[in-house]
């Protein structure tokens, strides 16, 4: 296996992940991944309408400078009444005063239960220890304490073909999982860090459209969290040619996050609690991209489709009824449906080798092609299927 | 408990319910609800792209004059090639032709397996017992016979305050489960009668008035089948006044019918597959109506609050997640909830007896009651928990 970097794999980064106390047990629950220089940054944040604190600080100072992003897990810090908006602001200024800078410098993120009291004493008091915990090989660490349900750290990094001042820009990025499936622990959370010297509106759009095809195209539950968060960090600390919109450089810096993002989401969407297979929907012949996305988001987010992953049999028919539900323009007569490589529908049922496609259904990694014969589109989602595991632990509490 | 007289509970309807063969081990599969004289029809069918050739002819011949609705389970006719559009005429012709009726008077639905070819040859052979089966006691066996997965059949009547020539105005129905559950049989039909005379646009309005208020309200899963498909049939036996829009007549016939449908949706949502508690969502403080049932719908519909009602606990962070990743207008700083009339949460959580709410979660019929704060739109959503049963059936061919 790859070994792996992480957000301090770009220059200039460090990280840290402790134990603050607040998931108890002695598990961590802190992370800080702090640049040594001041970052450009950009950031995409949950829609929904009840947003977490932690959240609505760092939407306020996403424009930059920043220098650290301070992430806590087992508490949202959402929903939990108005005096913790105070809170929130405290442990920014407090946190600022630690490391000597603005606390406009300091994001925050949060992930855990929904409604409970910011443990901000916890957090506070635990700050010399994060410090003194900071270091490149911090990462896994960090990765580790922003963690709930996910069965295993997330990172990943990669070095991009545009020359620096001593070596190549690098990208670098965490994940914790959108299980959904404990749901008061329910976000999805993602720390990019790069050493690109880069222009903020760059950052910004490259960030926007490498989302769109990668966190925004998976799906566990159908419930967008309050705390769903993801920050791109770039110091400059390559000293690359300055990245600006429209330019080849750009271009190579859009795809390598585009990349670093699809394997972090991939990653979350299959480490959704309670799978057991992975699912991928490849929608083509969308009449826009739009029809494409919320065609294959459909698909993969019905939960009739994914229990006939989980029970490993070729029911078509759901997907075609999650299909049909939609309002994606789709030829009924032109729509073709292949599983794991084998076609079963072309406007019609089609003959298939029914034991070779439950040989290939029954394993770890289910495709579903569709071709909605509208046109020329194409997108890609990713889910998991439905398991009897996934209700258990989601009715505990 | 009240006797049960269904769809021949109004004058002159008869019915019956056999088996032709199509599910096997004798269950019956195949049932006729047949009125002695022309009638005034209206229908609601899916709005699934993929739609049954038995819809589909329904739809095309709804507007009457109608003599008979003739249902299959088992089949459901849908997504399996257009041969069988050929084969759905010719079921329609040769019924038409054993009743000595037009064509066009039999209306067809049909629901089960998505994929399969018409059993034609099955449905002619018995037509001559379904005949001799028919009567003012056939109700049960019509209402067995158009059930899936449904635990029991679904019927109800009512007389409504609308003097006829003898007697007065009744209304009928029965109706089969949204199981979702074992989703390629997955359908949700209603069979409506009445013997009230009324004009033909009045039957209409009235009808989508009562099904936005009750059928559009469930969720069992959030896909919408193939098959989905409600009927209602007005054969002005009674001899009343002719029913006109904008009377007060009108209102009395259009809140009666509401209230069948009512009654059968939430008996369709209760008998959910894998359903162990019923769930009912009450929204008020809706800016709008729409935005009242968009969030009535969303609570009842979101795997994560049906877990947390499986489970038994006060997960009110659950619900405000679900109600936040929908657009409907809230104002996060008024919006309350209570949880079986314990209020947890008014813009900020509440205090509430632990041991107390926890009884009342234990019980089998859970309500939610949300106000959004924004408005005086009110609106009623009725589901069922998420069971790890639910999933078991649904992993199985």
């Amino acid at each position: 296996m790859q070994e792996k970097y992480g957000v301090t794999y770009p220059e200039g980064f460090l990280a840290a992940g402790i134990s603050c106390g607040i998931k108890g047990n002695g598990k961590k629950d802190l992370a800080l991944v702090f640049s040594e220089k001041d970052c450009v940054s950009a950031g995409c944040f949950t829609t929904n309408q009840f947003k977490s604190y932690s959240l609505i600080w760092s939407q306020k100072h996403i424009r930059g400078p920043i220098r650290a992003v301070l992430v806590n897990s087992g508490n949202a810090n959402a929903c939990n009444g108005p005096e913790n908006w105070t809170l929130t602001r405290e442990l920014a200024h407090q946190t600022g005063k630690f490391f000597h800078l603005p606390p406009s410098s300091i994001l925050l993120a949060s992930t855990g239960i929904i409604g409970r009291k910011l443990p901000l004493e916890n957090i506070l008091r635990t700050l010399p220890e994060l410090k003194k915990n900071l270091s490149v090989d911090g990462h896994l660490d960090a990765a580790l304490a922003i963690t709930t349900t996910d069965t295993h750290p997330k990172e990943d990094q990669k070095q991009l073909p545009i020359p620096g001042r001593k070596k190549k820009v690098s990208l670098g990025g965490m994940a914790k999982g959108a299980g959904m499936i404990n749901p008061h622990l329910a976000t999805m959370l993602c720390f990019l860090t790069t050493d690109a010297c880069i222009h903020q509106q760059a950052l910004s759009c490259a960030l926007k459209n490498a989302v769109e095809d990668s966190f925004n195209m998976i799906t566990v539950d159908n419930d967008r969290s309050t705390n769903d968060t993801v920050i791109l960090l770039a110091n400059g600390l390559a000293g690359n040619r300055t990245i600006h919109l429209e330019t080849e450089e750009y271009e190579i810096f859009a795809q390598g996050l585009k990349d670093i993002c699809r394997q972090l989401a991939k990653e979350i969407a299959y480490d959704g609690e309670g799978a057991s297979k992975s699912l991928e929907v490849q929608v083509k012949g969308g009449f826009c991209i739009s029809d494409a996305r919320q065609a294959a988001k459909k698909v993969a987010g019905s939960n009739l489709v994914k229990a006939a992953v989980a029970g490993g049999w070729p029911n078509w028919g759901r997907i075609l009824a999650a299909l049909g539900s939609t309002n994606v323009r789709l030829k009924t007569s032109r729509v073709k449906i292949s599983l794991c490589g084998i076609d079963v529908y072309h406007g019609q049922p089609l003959l298939y080798p029914e034991e070779e496609i439950k040989r290939r259904l029954s394993g770890r990694q289910i495709t579903i092609e569709i071709d909605l014969g509208s046109g020329q589109a194409q997108a890609v989602a990713w889910g998991c299927d439905l398991t009897e595991e996934y209700v258990r632990i989601n009715r505990e509490e």
